[in-house]
């Protein structure tokens, strides 16, 4: 399934080293003004090339709308885009068309399509069809900037170093104030030296990305099996390289007691209902309460490191592979407008279901 | 959305204080045969009751199937299926009507739907809920079983006390020996003397689930939303209670170096592709690789604890709430089936998909 | 799929001779008044045993609800219900249970199945199981009606005898005032004369239904696929003997021009957009415009004959078949609520979708 | 909903007067030989221009695919696909900008939709968006090929002239050899004056086709609400003009009696299940027995006629309005290809669907 999304739904299509990457967004409601230079710098913030920490390819990524906008906005008709792929070096992909690459999907989808798959630059499975998703996903924020819902994302954790403080005492304003994406700017600094040093001894690094989706109104999910946190997990956990999700407090919850982590519902001055922590990331019983929603996803190091390493070809013979071309020492900095993009399909999909039930 | 699966999908319905719990699979492949003592056993593992850490609820939860099975195999309709509520006592819940409990459901449900909400034990959004999740995932087991597919689940952690083992090193046939599922034996026993400690105090306490999935064929898990993970992680966390999924090394993994991390494949002696470690969890680019797919799901402590407490009720005045009733100290033991149940349905739903598409 | 709808949407199970024919239904807006004597009136419609012209069969057909209505309303969880089955005769066909009845299902369903059909009264493919489309229907009318949208269907021709004025000149409150469910008291007699001299020589015969839906708002459909007659079509010709669908003028369209069948629009004194002629039934381009929808359904004779046919058996022995049992000699009457309720869960999910996408 | 099928999805985009027409196919087996040549030649038979019948618009329709194939073989990832639009002439429609033309979608449209509707060429509601239906056919065509089934349509009746011969009787390799694609010469060369004659009155007419899809294995339709010929229906239902569906006897068999309806099984000599007749269309309790699936479908007639109507704009004003631009006085001719296309989409998901559920 190359679609996500219920009511807004989107498909992708295209591979890393095709003509072009691009998607169709079904759903997008009519006299939407689409925004496109908002688009475009979304799509710069994943692109390669923005820093001396994350892949030297030039990718300019242009989006180019070609259905489904009229006079500058929405018509109700599917979005449809392409980002013409560039800079493509399938020459440094032709020594590995037969190999396992470790921890790639060469293997899993060798098992599963057969011998046609197309290998250069990880074909379908490459991380550029991310891109995709942060288009579909901005055209989704444009909407809900309607509604004053806000969706941000920010880089937490690189390695071992990590942001100690809640994101309520972090300036969210200033994520793109460093490379890393990461607001408080002496563990951005850090970080960056960390990936500076993996970067130069050829290995790579995971990390984790903080996201904050503010101002959702309650009663968010449809309960039982598509609790808000539930489709959120699915669309986040769908983007390449994540391993895990936790929302609210999360795997530290397993660990409390409900004395601690029960959150007490009180009136504000101005007479609306919150809670005095937010330990359940403002979801309840699967259904949004009011309170930011906030998550946390880990991603895996990158897989190609540039060290050589045994693996097996298609005809299983043990053979050895050093990879070339260039490569991410971490993808996280990168991964933000991607966090931000899937947390915004999700977030677009339930309000508009909501909206159907009300009567 | 009550819900889930393609092409093997389940349909549950029912309050807790309703005359019933039921569900409708539809798409179990014809001429399995339905073998209800294993479905009744998952169940009976599911119920409260069974020891002293978890509620004295008297539920003896009997499945009563409708339709679907002809001759004790299954015929390719639907397979409906009752659950009777007994032991309601539904008095408890009277004076909750109006009040928003602490971390609970009750607000949210109220802003989605309105007035006109069944409180009583939680309606809808009770855990008793799961009870048919765990019917249709032990039918989804009856029919991977005959593909070698097997799925085991444990209590891996409660509040500090974890497995410090790798599930690789424990007997997982043990599982049921002790109340907690947990097969490492000391470990049980401190999470038993935990869970006591916490239940004397009106306390409750959080933990996490661990589930293997073996014999995995590679090749399930299908591009690019619909990866493995992806509707595992969509599957376990619409779970109520649940708050964190991994899979692999999940959050671990954040921390760790491509060089480390990275899974090398390698042929066994009897020309089996394999790889030396598994820290992807049986799952490469959303796809299954054939190795063990495991993953660890974290579940925060219980709402219902027996303090007092301050909160709101309808009319938005601040209350005192101190609860009646009989609850679980700590979900995990019971949870270990539920985790299992949602596992199978998304395993299977994988392996039918898989095979429309090899021609 | 033993389900239909997106947004709301029904599930059914139960086979002829099983315990129970049920449904759940998913996606019911909360706070409707579930009026149950609405319900199992259409239900007592539906029923055999109402007239000499119908099955004699007594099936009292009482609903009975288990899940998803609260203090006399819906609450947004999912509605479950059950119907009885009683009167079964499962002795009738004991010796069909190897037989291909002529244009019944067996032959399909073990070609598809295998050897485990429940064959008793046809089993699963039994027009039994329209009694839960009938109930789902209700459900869905008593939500059109807060829209004041109204469905209503009719017996337009059995045989050769037709009602040869347009609905609009026929009232359609007079539909039950004789059992051949017909407006036209004196096409109703001869419809009436005609059944039961097909009956009495063992034969039977088919017939059309005509079905108005009133009062729908204009912009319901959803292009390109779902549009408003393309989903009516496919609910339409999921009821069992379905044969043909048209809407508006239909086929006699194909032998019109554009001059005769264009639709002028027109401004009434009252301010209101109609069109001159509706021979577009309502729907161009796929979506409402405001007018009445309405369509025509063809059914086949029901394949049941009391004569003996020649046909085979499972081990493709070719034997002679009589049947025993009582079946309709025409099932039009009948089929007038189960026209009613499939138009009904067709414009309330596309009602629900309209407002999902109404900023 | 601009998406279509479950496991073989595939989703259109794009506007009669903007760049492009698109569409995505998702769900293609891999390793299917992409036939360009195949594909193109369908393309053909559906584009305006190829005869003195049809509209005068040269619209080359040059295919180009985007993703999803390598080497010539579909990889199992997303088909994209673009047609660019040439020729076109949006000043013909600058004066119809506010009006709603009779029997076109601008109103629905615009009450759905609102001001931002892309007008020019009727926008997304253009016929134009049935040349994507044609390519994700033709593909599907491709996987069916290799299970030997295979599709075939033809004009069957244009105004009042029919052919009377049932198709058994006609040679369907002889529908391109007249611009009718009516296998009947006779028939084709009156139908060609009829439609010469209404052109030169500036008029339009409807017509039927006819469409035989054979050797289709029993066993394909899921019960209960996707029957094979729900989906059909659905599919066919959905192509812009169409007005009635029919399969089998179709609405003549409301005019049938059991004893001639019932098709009686035998066994063929070389121990093949065939019905002595095939008035069921190869279709019993909605599964495919193996016989020829057989459908009609009715088109009403082109709304824009060169004469002078009234109508009213957006501003409910009364306004004259006569149509310029190029169009057809007939469609079916050129709808026979979609009609395929669809066929064949829908005949390979239930191929797909069926081969899941086969253990």
């Amino acid at each position: 399934m190359n679609s996500f999304g219920r009511l807004y739904r989107f498909t992708s299509f295209g591979e890393s080293h095709g003509p072009v990457i691009g998607g169709v967004i079904d759903g997008c409601p009519a006299n939407i003004p689409i925004d496109i230079d908002f688009i475009q710098r979304q799509l710069d913030r994943r692109r390669p090339g923005q820093s001396d920490i994350v892949s030297a390819r030039q990718e300019n990524d242009k989006v180019k709308f070609l259905s489904g906008i009229f006079s500058g906005k929405s018509t109700g008709a599917p979005i449809a885009f392409i980002i013409e792929n560039k800079d493509q070096r399938s020459e440094h992909y032709e020594h590995t068309k037969d190999l396992f690459r470790p921890s790639h999907g060469d293997y899993a989808y060798f098992m599963k399509y057969g011998e046609n798959i197309d290998f250069r630059g990880s074909g379908r499975y490459s991380a550029r069809e991310t891109s995709a998703r942060v288009v579909a996903g901005a055209v989704a924020q444009l909407v809900l900037q309607r509604f004053g819902i806000s969706i941000k994302a920010y880089v937490s954790q690189v390695g071992d170093v990590k942001v100690s403080r809640p994101y309520t005492e972090l300036d969210l304003d200033n994520v793109d104030d460093n490379p890393l994406r990461c607001p408080d700017g002496q563990v951005a600094q850090k970080m960056h030296e960390l990936i500076q040093q993996i970067k130069n001894q050829g290995d790579t690094i995971g990390g984790t990305v903080t996201c904050i989706i503010s101002n959702v109104p309650p009663g968010l999910g449809e309960p039982i099996y598509d609790k808000f946190s539930a489709r959120l997990a699915y669309a986040i956990m769908s983007i390449n390289a994540a391993r895990g999700f936790e929302f609210g407090k999360g795997f530290a919850a397993a660990r409390m007691r409900g004395s601690e982590h029960n959150d007490l519902f009180y009136l504000t001055d101005d007479g609306q209902v919150r809670t005095k922590t937010n330990f359940s990331g403002g979801i309840q019983a699967g259904i949004t309460n009011g309170m930011d929603v906030y998550f946390n996803v880990a991603f895996k190091p990158v897989s190609t490191i540039f060290r050589e390493q045994e693996t097996l070809n298609r005809n299983l013979q043990t053979v050895k592979y050093t990879p070339e071309g260039r490569h991410d020492p971490c993808v996280v900095p990168r991964a933000v407008p991607i966090v931000e993009a899937m947390a915004a399909v999700t977030t677009l999909d339930f309000l508009l279901i909501n909206r159907a039930y009300e009567l």
